[in-house]
């Protein structure tokens, strides 16, 4: 079984890692000149939108995914053309845009903080007038970048200014207790499985600690959910579903049409990581178990890795270094510690995280 | 950091996947074309003996070692003149030489089955006087293979014309209760680490199951004989040792210098991997934990592959296949299942071995 990867990150490269045990090889295609997870497979060096290249990796893989979602839809669709890519172009196009993604979770019948179409001052200013709120850039955002805070409305023409570009949509800033995301999988015969959800710290806009919270109340609701949005794409792989929690109601954020930050925990901490339950999927294989082996936290190395033999010293601590070059606010590697009492794990997060700041 | 690996098989390979996540990046040397680590790495294709290969591996790595005991210890002896390898030639030459080993056993009053060098007919003879017994080639063997039984004393004449290979050693044959090993790891500080023993069951002269068997009565002695070895040889890195359990005591049948397939059950079934503590141990990093994460059984798949999704549906069954062309008596893969008691590890293992037969 060979799989075509668009992208060569760090998700391609744990997606290599947890495809070997099944006999899985892989392809990769990306632009970059030496890519973290090149040496995990044949690295196709191009464009993504290059024809000759997507030939060339349709023509030697059985499936084709991707490992980060902003990837032209076009140039999906035309690759599934030639050889099946999961999850579909029809998928990757709502996961781009922000405002036919909250429109999605609308018409399922999901929660979520109000929001509009900012299509210019006026309609920000009107929007801006009823509270605080936050305008983003339709597409291409990550890890907070392209959104502005607005939190009166006077300030909202100098927000207008500082933007210089469009499509935007604006949504309410919202108060709540946590920010949860659910791993989603679902298999080609529509078979769907989900992960104990977990529990989400940002800093600085970028996801920095995320525990396992097996067995919480509000896993139904977020299973329920992510249910919908798989079902009504008819998608097929893993999926991160990302939601406020609000009292006893969750309102979706974004979701990811990949694996996903949040769910790196499972590679030692469930039976059945997202890297491989994703390929299982897409391959048409049997899914895999996404019970919980214990209780997990993972932590972000952002900007930098922490000491080596400090993680290495720490019992059921997992050092994840991504072969990435440092720099400011980038993801070069991930710490996973696993326990069985939630003391040791709030313990044991703070001193991993101090390590790795 | 960089590892060479002389030899790119399925030990090397899992050697590969344990250590992408610490940022390791792999060279192997092997003769083969085509060998199953090597895309998991740069593969440098060379007998094991050639000098500018041994040069060009050296040159490029921060340290070397092996996944298999039979290169020629004078290789590894001129490699380490250039770059540190462990474990060291001297180690290899005794686990290359069963009788060296055997003697070494004796002297660190390590229990062994009775044992003489089987120089000729004669020696023979007198040995197979006292009882049955088994002649062994002193090297290469493998599996075993260069191994003949000898029931009664009448049949060395005919045993011995159709050995026609010198040197051997003869050793006694033991009524033992069970077949045990344990993993040991040691690190450049000399800190020595050991996983639960296992419980091996052979067919055919093959591991065909291992049983993980935390707590079990034998293992202060399987570490303590281990231990012995361990530090004698100034040993770094990963070394299984087979026991035989005669009643409450030991007799120790062999060690291999390497990752062990008998440890192969701690890449799910303990808190690190042997095959990440090989690695740790060699790169002088602190060594993992060895505590196990439940009960585990592994099961060989010899010289046919299970149908994989039979093996993918049992929830906590993790298949590995190591993309080798099957053969008889080929280990092509293995399957590990975990559980928490081990009424399900017993019914699973049977299981799993009828779907991998």
């Amino acid at each position: 079984m060979k799989v075509g990867v668009l992208g060569a990150g760090q998700l391609g490269r744990m997606l290599a890692l947890a495809g070997y045990p099944l006999g899985i090889d892989f392809v990769f295609l990306d632009p970059a000149p030496d890519p973290c997870a090149a040496r995990l497979g044949r690295h196709i060096r191009a464009p993504y939108a290059d024809d000759r290249a997507l030939d060339e990796l349709a023509g030697s893989v059985d499936v084709a995914t991707m490992e980060f979602e902003n990837i032209p839809a076009d140039t999906i669709r035309d690759l599934s053309a030639v050889v099946p890519v999961f999850p579909s172009a029809n998928a990757l196009a709502v996961a781009q845009d922000r405002l036919l993604e909250k429109q999605l979770f609308r018409r399922l019948g999901i929660g979520t903080a109000e929001f509009a179409s900012a299509d210019g001052l006026a309609a920000l200013e009107a929007f801006a007038e009823q509270g605080a709120c936050i305008v983003k850039s339709r597409r291409f955002g990550y890890d907070g970048s392209r959104q502005w805070r607005i939190h009166r409305a006077a300030d909202v023409a100098d927000a207008w200014a500082s933007i210089g570009e469009t499509p935007l949509i604006v949504e309410r800033l919202v108060k709540f207790e946590r920010e949860i995301s659910i791993i989603a999988v679902r298999g080609r015969g529509g078979d769907v499985s989900f992960y104990p959800i977990a529990e989400n710290r940002h800093r600085d806009g970028i996801l920095a600690l995320s525990f396992s919270r097996p067995g919480d109340s509000m896993q139904r609701k977020a299973e329920d959910y992510a249910r919908r949005i798989l079902e009504e794409l008819d998608y097929i792989g893993a999926m991160g579903v990302e939601y406020f929690q609000c009292g006893d109601e969750l309102l979706a954020n974004e979701f990811a049409p990949r694996v996903h930050n949040s769910g790196h925990w499972t590679i030692e901490g469930s039976v059945t990581s997202q890297f491989q339950n994703h390929l299982r999927a897409i391959l048409g294989l049997p899914l895999g178990s996404c019970a919980p082996r214990g209780l997990s936290v993972m932590v972000n190395c952002i900007g930098r890795l922490p000491d080596r033999n400090r993680i290495l010293e720490i019992p059921s601590a997992y050092l994840h270094v991504y072969n990435k070059e440092p720099r400011p606010g980038r993801k070069v590697g991930h710490v996973t510690y696993i326990a069985d009492n939630p003391e040791a794990i709030e313990r044991q997060a703070s001193l991993i995280d101090s390590l790795c700041r």
